[in-house]
């Protein structure tokens, strides 16, 4: 065991002079791809519209009276609750969505709850978000939607029309963004992520200048995203899912520009081996995308819509048992809470969760080639869990997890990525004598946290 | 005297069975053009930016933020106690103007003062005007700004771009014009006058829908106006003048589409005797429009501009003393007051009003063709005022007052129309023996309030 301690600390330090040519995540990369699992709440003003959500329309058509929201029991802590029983890890906030409205005092937009009857004008939905998140151990992150601005007229980034007053419109707008961004991220505190939706176009599209800002103000931020940088990618779909490979790393610096719809989004799915750029992916879904659904934000009579646990158990292990970060979509309803059903899932979920991963059969951890361990007699496990440590890049490009049985080794998973995690579930359980893990081809080295069995 | 005064009630028996064809004013019009002299304030975001105004700039591009807005001294008091200083009987704010801000608790316009932390965001202007006119005896009245909007994008009433997203905004647009009209008309009180500025454009110019707001919530106010109606008209200049004659009629139900600027506006300042319509004419002045300005917003270092109170005793003459309504314009500062030289000019005007104006040397009612009387000996007057009572309508076509000299009668005013009032200085100050009116044309009767002597 000194022996393996000691290779191992020697090889630590020949990763640290830099002898490697694998992307280092930032610590905040890290901190994210290890983070697995978090929600995202969407609300906005057409959640009290009593009307089905259809995107197309809501986004190029202003709610006729923002009084509307009236959520007169919101609690944040009912949200973050219910997300924490799931096992999320940091929750996301649509402090604008595509109406344009904030859910904060905003300084510099006016069509925020500043504007509302709702709490005399004084409500402000982040900071209680922020708060909750406090209270229950979770991360604060935001959404900032800027491409669609159903009240301002901005359609895709931009202003309609092309009068003197559409052109000045189009410089005042993207002030705007940027004061909005500033004040965001400078009176709240830290975020742990910072999502604009569809990117935050930059000067060189027309659009305004917000990453010197979030550089500046939130350096530990996860950035997502606009054509220079992306800390992290869109994994390719909003099914919670990513095929497998799905690398930490990619080509290019950001993704958007390369993201291939024409080809299914391939690119942005797989990443790429020895990419220059460590960027994880992220798997997307709305918790109400049953049967024909897929709903972000809350409407009545969806709750037949909302995944049952075992399709959540998928997600999971096709997400994060794939490298990927699973983001799951609540919809806080009209009344200001999440409904009983969509908690009851998320508690059931977690609770699944726990009973299936909170108890190893057998578990190790190597920075070899090969390291081979006697298993404990007759336990039977059918999941395996494999963690790579990615502090210093992802490293593996090939491993086999093999079962000594009645003499003969069987290799019960094998494959290129592992990355923060690597999820195998077998087709019933079995047992063995001994275990050996094979890494024949890595990067400089590699540390395998654990190899987990369930 | 029994003989007139039965006269007079026969007189008025017979204007009441309806054998006139004299347009009658409503009890607001008659009020309008009574109440002779009133001042409006003009008030919006840019007055805090530092910059000279420039009109066509300032329509059309938006205020970066809108938080300069901090009138830390702000008192309607101040503003309205130096309006009844001056003798103005009504007050007129601009609750929206060009930038589209509200300065007032708006439920459907967020940007207002709502969105500030001025007074954290329970700032309304409106509320503290009409208080202050209450406690001065002023009537309130308002100015609606709908035609631009520099924030919203508004362009002469129309949103710009063909999109969809356009189109749907001009309609958000129209809806929300109806919605301000509606709670400002029912939420602060009675208006004395409600001026939507270059008219409330109505459907069928692809506008909103407001006429019918104003007259089912404010039945009693002055609408000023839209293609099918106004209450009064525009006297065809800002100089605080209208040309002589000035009747209060006018051939069609409103003036907009019939005032012509390639002919000097020759028919709004004129009127037109024998209209079918009864509209007063109002002249507008801003205070600071001396040497060359012509200011209704505060800038910095426009002091000289104020008009000198001999300027504005000539506006008083040829405007109230041509039969229209004399409306000054006073811009609040950045502090939020009016300022000094701007108070000590309406309180010096005032007074010279009062001294002019208050201490008749002689004055006598008249509903007959002709009537002569004894003038008090020796005593001297340079002004006349004559008064007529248009209650039943503008009646008199023709007039002259004459004055005996040593046997002879000498005319010292004469003309078409005489309306509310009409003014005549004279060269010097004279006396006479006797007087007389001479009414040889007039439709149906009328009834000369007062001719009054200084």
């Amino acid at each position: 065991m000194l022996r393996i301690i000691l290779i191992s600390l020697l090889q630590l330090l020949l990763l640290n002079t830099g002898t490697s040519q694998v992307p280092i995540p930032t610590p905040a990369q890290l901190a994210w791809a290890g983070a697995e699992f978090g929600v995202i709440f969407h609300y906005d003003l057409h959640v009290f519209d009593g009307q089905p959500y259809n995107q197309a329309k809501n986004r190029i058509t202003p709610v006729a009276d923002y009084n509307i929201f009236n959520p007169t029991q919101l609690d944040t802590d009912q949200w973050i609750l219910a997300a924490k029983n799931a096992g999320a890890t940091f929750a996301i906030l649509t402090v604008t969505h595509e109406t344009g409205f904030a859910l904060y005092q905003s300084d510099f937009n006016p069509y925020s709850l500043k504007a509302l009857k709702w709490r005399d004008g004084k409500g402000d939905i982040l900071r209680d978000f922020i708060q909750s998140c406090n209270k229950f151990g979770l991360l604060p992150a935001i959404y900032i939607g800027i491409r669609w601005n159903s009240f301002m007229g901005i359609h895709d980034f931009y202003v309609d029309g092309n009068a003197p007053i559409s052109k000045n419109r189009q410089a005042y707008y993207n002030t705007y963004c940027e004061n909005i961004t500033r004040e965001l991220v400078t009176k709240y505190g830290k975020f742990f992520f910072i999502w604009f939706d569809g990117g935050a176009h930059g000067p060189e599209q027309g659009g305004a200048d917000l990453l010197p800002i979030i550089s500046a103000n939130q350096p530990d931020a996860i950035f997502y995203h606009n054509l220079q940088r992306a800390d992290v990618r869109w994994g390719g779909s909003e099914s919670g899912t990513v095929p497998y490979p799905c690398w930490s790393t990619f080509a290019y610096p950001s993704w958007s520009q390369y993201a291939d719809a024409k080809n299914d989004f391939k690119a942005i799915k797989h990443g790429q081996e020895n990419g220059a750029y460590f960027m994880p992916a992220m798997a997307d879904a709305p918790l109400r995308g049953y049967k024909g659904r897929h709903e972000w934000f809350w409407e009545p009579g969806d709750e037949a819509h909302i995944f049952p646990v075992a399709r959540l158990m998928d997600m999971y292990e096709k997400s994060i048992g794939r490298n990927a970060t699973l983001i799951i979509g609540l919809t806080p309803d009209a009344s200001g809470l999440l409904p009983q059903p969509d908690v009851d899932t998320l508690k059931a979920f977690g609770d699944l969760l726990k009973a299936t991963y909170s108890t190893p059969v057998f578990s190790f951890s190597s920075d070899q080639k090969e390291i081979e361990l006697p298993l404990p007699k007759g336990r039977k496990f059918d999941k395996i869990v494999i963690a790579e440590d990615q502090s210093r890049g992802q490293r593996v490009r090939a491993f086999s997890l093999q079962v000594q049985q009645r003499g003969k080794w069987i290799t019960i998973a094998a494959g290129s990525s592992i990355g923060n995690k690597f999820i195998k579930k077998l087709d019933a359980p079995i047992s063995g004598q001994r275990i050996r893990l094979l890494i024949p081809k890595s990067e400089n080295g590699h540390l395998i946290k654990a190899v987990t069995l369930y």
